[in-house]
């Protein structure tokens, strides 16, 4: 049987690649799903009303998704991978819920976030007590191979977020130091919720090794799309919210790359908005300008293409089949957002 | 060889009692701190920082110094509980982290707080570091059974914190439920820790029971001593702060003893200053003296000495010896804080 190349492998894409995963794994993910709701309830009625308003909100379950179809495409034929992709989401939701306390993020998933609806606090909590529940979870199935590769990502999420605010706002940040940020605040679970799929299939290390890459390769190319998207008109037409990273100073490939091309009057521009975060109301227009004019979503999301060319090819490693092609198309849908 | 009644047991107390405990574990507790600083570093320098104002700002280490006693109860003779004894410090660190956050506590340890000093969001995030780091060190030992015993444990401290949330400024709340608070929030993590020392030394499931129903029962009366401490006029003249659950309107059990026994011009008065958290300068004498007539800093004291009695009935399990007395006499360390 011939691998197919990566260029064939990722013939079709956007949203029907995701729909195509779902519905290869819909079994899975349906017990993954009832999983979910049955282990974030708590005599404390607060936990699952707050949990329910984030783990509910109609998320993609992108990550407990690549476990479920990992695990399958290495022939796992059990049901233990359902609760460690449910590990994944409750890690996942907890980052999430962290992340909007600190962020003060009005929206998430389009939705008031949990920290503005139940504030801060509540938000903290609960998400200690889904990080938790992810542990019970795994001390349940026993492999302690897993513990390792979850508490790692965990440990490695956290340093990730944190390297995020110490670079915020500061323009001197080097690309090195963004892509440092990008492997622990989203490459990191994605890479361990792929390899997981192989310790529970109880694979050779290679295979975990091609898994743990195709994982990380491919979020680090979806976050690099994510941060071309916060700046993308097509985005404003669509009416979602553009902008967000923008207002809190983030320092993200788009801007590093227009900064680096930009003249001192630019970089005067940028300094302002990002690091004394003065900004006017037609700045993010004139950032916008700035970032077309030196072709930085575009070469952002080419990035990102390379990145993902790189996840297809952690793949031929496993044999030709849906699962394999399933894996493969997320990457064109990853990708595929920002057109 | 007779086994010491609970009477003999608390003979000595007082300060004392923690200095003895250090004492007879000091070399353990020597490696479990250079354990402690060696696995909170991190290439991002934040995190070090952060987590060295809190780990090494010379808190007295009472919940590892348990585990650390509790294994040596148990005849254990290896090393692995200095890894566990730091795991424990670890995820109460991560807990002090996020509460400060969520409290805007000024002071912790009479030093600025770390959410004062760095802000609210490296906070929350050094603390999930710290929390991934316990389970990394838990997975290294190897145990599920503490995997099993630290994760459940987790998830009650944040069941615990979400239902203090929920009763917080509601003075309908019930001596139970303030149980409910106390026993998810403190006594939980106290039970956790002096259970594995059960559990690394391989002893039976009996032995493991006695020291969770020690650790349990001593970690309810250390909190209602606290909860009585914050209102003890004594505390004042040392220069202590006092009145910090009065300002957050937390429901303790002084506060629910003088409501339950005060006149409805009292229970007014309550609901004022806790519910509406309408209070003027002089609202925590005022209430100083309502917990003063109903003799509620007294009866708080008593209970938490009922259940310190529970907590040396259960160490009538083990040998007599060295740590069961130093065990016994921080019983009394607990509970006399409040003289």
């Amino acid at each position: 049987m011939p691998i197919a190349s990566p260029d064939r492998m990722a013939a079709s894409g956007g949203e029907d690649a995701l729909t195509a995963l779902t519905e290869l794994v819909r079994a899975d993910l349906e017990a993954c799903n009832r999983l979910i709701v049955e282990r974030m309830q708590s005599p404390v009625a607060l936990i699952p009303q707050l949990a329910a308003h984030i783990v509910a909100a109609g998320g993609k379950r992108l990550r407990p998704l690549l476990t479920l179809a990992a695990a399958r495409l290495c022939g796992y034929r059990g049901m233990r991978h359902v609760a460690l992709a449910a590990c994944v989401e409750f890690i996942h939701t907890a980052t999430l819920l962290h992340d909007d306390v600190v962020d003060e993020s009005a929206l998430r998933r389009g939705q008031a976030s949990a920290n503005a609806l139940f504030g801060n606090k509540p938000s903290v909590l609960v998400g200690d007590f889904l990080f938790a529940r992810a542990f019970q979870l795994m001390v349940e199935d026993g492999n302690l191979e897993v513990l390792g590769i979850l508490s790692a990502a965990a440990a490695t999420i956290a340093e990730g977020e944190v390297l995020q605010l110490v670079t915020q706002n500061d323009t001197t940040t080097t690309e090195a130091q963004y892509l440092q940020v990008v492997e622990g605040k989203t490459a990191a679970l994605f890479a361990a919720a792929t390899r997981i799929g192989a310790v529970v299939a109880d694979r050779p290390a290679a295979e975990a090794e091609a898994l743990d890459a195709y994982g990380r390769n491919l979020g680090i190319a979806f976050q690099l799309v994510d941060d071309a998207l916060d700046y993308a008109a097509e985005q404003e037409r669509l009416g979602k919210t553009v902008g967000d990273d923008f207002r809190e100073g983030k320092i993200t490939l788009p801007v590093l790359l227009a900064f680096d091309r930009g003249d001192e009057a630019e970089r005067g521009f940028w300094r302002r908005v990002l690091e004394e975060r003065s900004q006017a109301e037609t700045d993010l227009a004139a950032a916008q300008a700035l970032l077309e004019r030196h072709g930085a979503l575009r070469d952002t999301v080419e990035r990102a293409r390379r990145y993902g060319d790189e996840a297809l090819a952690a793949l031929a490693a496993f044999p030709e089949g849906k699962e394999r092609q399933a894996l493969a198309d997320i990457v064109a849908f990853c990708i595929d957002r920002a057109r």
